[in-house]
């Protein structure tokens, strides 16, 4: 527990109204989308970088842990206060979109915005932001840089480092640094903001994102291809995306997904399938996507697509959208604790990768819906454990879940392809990298945090 | 000079035929693009990444200087031996390329290959590799990783980063350490790929590159636009690459570039013209290629374009490029000594960067011929100095230079957008970056090499 004299002297750096250690507090900052629960000793609303320096500085000189958080919708525990410590929340003032430069397609905001409030305010100026994480509705641009989030619309677009031009941020030692640049090019001094990217709130609190915007494709259209096995959609996958043209999304359902979907919304979901592909193109001019759809019909045909269904009005493509929105909330039918991994890998890998999958829910006797961002290689997998309060079968869902990451790392992929290590999978952090790489991503962390402060106790790193 | 045991040691390692300390040897590796020379002690050229591991954690041991090097084409010296040591040459036995994975759009190559080669063996498969330094013919993917190379397709497909998926490398005490997948998405452990690019040789030897690949374009299409003034044709690049197209390549050469080439080489160009816009769309459909033209003659006649030339076949749009292309070497024209710098602007600042240019020249008294990227705001200005025998007009001659610099960053820009700092530019990191932020790129550079064993000597970092 914190003394209090620490709480009083941050009460003088931010103001009382911005820093808080009663228990409502505590509790209401304590948990993020795992739903683990850790609580914090305090929790700090900086009003400014001036703020975050000084917090950051004080507690760097008096060892005390720091946990930056925005929306707390990770689903990894990053922003769990794991050794107690000092929530820094974000999300309170700073919230705002600080400028949108129509004139070099560049934004600039605070790490508190939420991840749709600014795709919305720069479509309204014709303007594209692509990443889409799932939790766009209330994600923070803060988190997602940390988290290096992806979405639907990696397949094309890439996901969130693609756009980061160049961060603000606090080190620990209270220093305020810059990184990258306004402009697409820029080779002086090392890529610090290519390391702060996906680095967990772990080096730096990041206090300030320029982004890179593009202009908005000014058309859209959907289609959905239908295939008698799972096998045959994944070879479609990976041949329409090496075919030439590159759809802006490429999502997938398996037969349990479909079904699960079906059942709780009753769409008219062909609850045969194997599985369903879900795609978008886009393009400025009708004879681009009529092309591209073309393309992907074809490809689709070729291997083994059953019916292929383009959306004929908005309406109809928010039809075919809607079934894979709904996938994660309706797969509960199928047990009451969801051990849900984003694993990914090459896309020729995944054929076998599901296949392999196939193979444990059976050896387990686990049912285990996959769905996601095919796209990228980059699949949701959710192996369903019926009773949670049986210790056991917890057990086996999570050697299972140890099986999927093997298979992951052995065709190539990664533990994660768009949640982070976090606390979730910290453990599993040794199958992925070896002795030489641990011990430097230790050493890359004490250059930053020598000090360890910056929300300790994450990503596997062992700090000797 | 280096003890004769330690050469000894490294041709056991090594092989005879593999490291050497004659005058011939040292002669040949102490320069490059900058033509100053700083000899080695020793040339070694490493068969394998065990060689590069064993060379590496012997003078790691010894601590010995290491110099990475590809082809030596370098422009701000980061291949120069500067405090001695051994040049790790590349070029010999890591030129080959690994693999072209077609059905994941990826390649792995090792870091000798030369760009154009890569280029051209991906396009024989019909994919393609957008970044194209001028140095293509020459410059290798691992010099191209190291200073992040950029090129003229940088407008609408990004840079050498853009492109690096993962590496291979091997860190100063002999660790060989992957970073990055072969997958989009991967936020497990720390973006090392991404801090090892652009490090300049500092940080570690790569000896692996795994490159993302995309599908080539069907067709292409070129055009020139001729303007009354510079500042019409800077304000009509940046208007148009925020019209909502994108086009490949956006370059420019003002008036005395294109007087340069057409004195040279007589083709016939508008010597009257305050600067000329050449630029490149491509797509898969002829509609695509019109539309973009359409828009971009638009954009450019509504900002004082006089004449919008679009190439009516692809001996026409050669004709257009060859301006561009011998530009650098016609106007030596202006000047026995040519300091050239790569700044970088964001688009709109151009026509003032190129207004303050004007302003320098006639306040120095240099000619300063301006061309180069300004579809991505990369210009490489020129002051041309009649006599580089004359101390005190070269003395000038780097005193604009500095001014140069000092407008590139209060107008948001950057050092270099191509060449990196290496040797050339060290002296104005400090123009650019804090103390704050030089003591963490030093940090930066203890957690992978604590010996500062590197390429010592480089980017401005102090290391106490």
């Amino acid at each position: 527990m914190l003394h209090k004299r620490h709480i009083q002297a941050i009460k003088q750096m931010v103001g009382e109204e911005n820093c808080y250690d009663d228990k409502a507090h505590l509790v209401a900052y304590c948990y993020d989308a795992t739903r683990e629960r850790y609580e914090p000793d305090a929790v700090v609303f900086p009003r400014n970088e001036q703020d975050v320096s000084a917090v950051l500085a004080y507690c760097n000189d008096q060892k005390i842990p720091v946990i930056p958080r925005g929306a707390g919708s990770g689903f990894t525990g990053g922003a769990l206060p794991v050794k107690g410590g000092i929530i820094l929340a974000l999300e309170k003032h700073f919230n705002r979109i600080l400028e949108i430069d129509e004139k070099n397609l560049i934004a600039r905001v605070q790490p508190g915005v939420v991840n749709k409030a600014f795709q919305e305010a720069v479509e309204a100026k014709g303007l594209f932001y692509p990443p889409d994480p799932a939790s766009q509705e209330y994600s923070t641009l803060g988190g997602n840089v940390s988290e290096n989030a992806g979405g639907m619309r990696a397949a094309k677009y890439g996901i969130t480092k693609d756009y980061v031009m160049a961060l603000r941020a606090v080190l620990p030692n209270g220093d305020v640094i810059r990184a990258g640049k306004k402009t697409i090019k820029d080779v002086a001094g090392f890529n610090v903001a290519g390391i702060l990217i996906a680095s967990e709130g772990s080096l730096a609190v990041i206090t300030e994102i320029t982004l890179k915007l593009i202009a908005k494709p000014k058309l859209t259209r959907s289609a959905m291809g239908v295939f008698a096995d799972i096998e045959s959609a994944m070879n479609a996958v990976y041949k329409s995306m090496a075919s030439g043209i590159t759809p802006v999304a490429m999502e997938f359902l398996d037969n349990l997904s479909i079904c699960a979907v079906e059942e709780r919304f009753h769409k008219g979901l062909p609850t045969q399938a194997g599985a369903i592909l879900i795609t978008q193109v886009d393009g400025d001019l009708l004879e681009q996507l009529d092309f591209q759809l073309e393309v992907l019909q074809e490809c689709f045909k070729a291997n083994g697509c059953v019916e292929f269904k383009i959306a004929q009005s908005d309406d109809e493509a928010a039809d075919l959208w809607f079934a894979r929105r709904n996938v994660s909330q309706s797969i509960t039918i199928y047990g009451k604790k969801k051990l849900n991994e984003d694993i990914t890998v090459p896309r020729s890998a995944l054929p076998e990768l599901l296949k392999r999958i196939g193979i444990l829910s059976k050896e387990y006797g686990f049912k285990i819906p996959c769905f996601g961002h095919t796209g990228d290689g980059n699949v949701h997998v959710n192996v369903m454990v019926s009773d949670p309060n049986d210790a056991q079968s917890m057990q086996r869902g999570y050697a299972c879940i140890e099986e999927i990451f093997k298979i992951a790392i052995e065709l190539e992929g990664t533990l994660s392809g768009e949640h982070g290590i976090g606390l979730s999978k910290a453990p599993f952090m040794r199958l992925a990298f070896s002795e030489a790489e641990m011990n430097l991503f230790a050493n890359i962390k004490k250059a930053f945090d020598p000090n360890n402060i910056l929300n300790p106790g994450k990503m596997g790193l062992s700090m000797g």
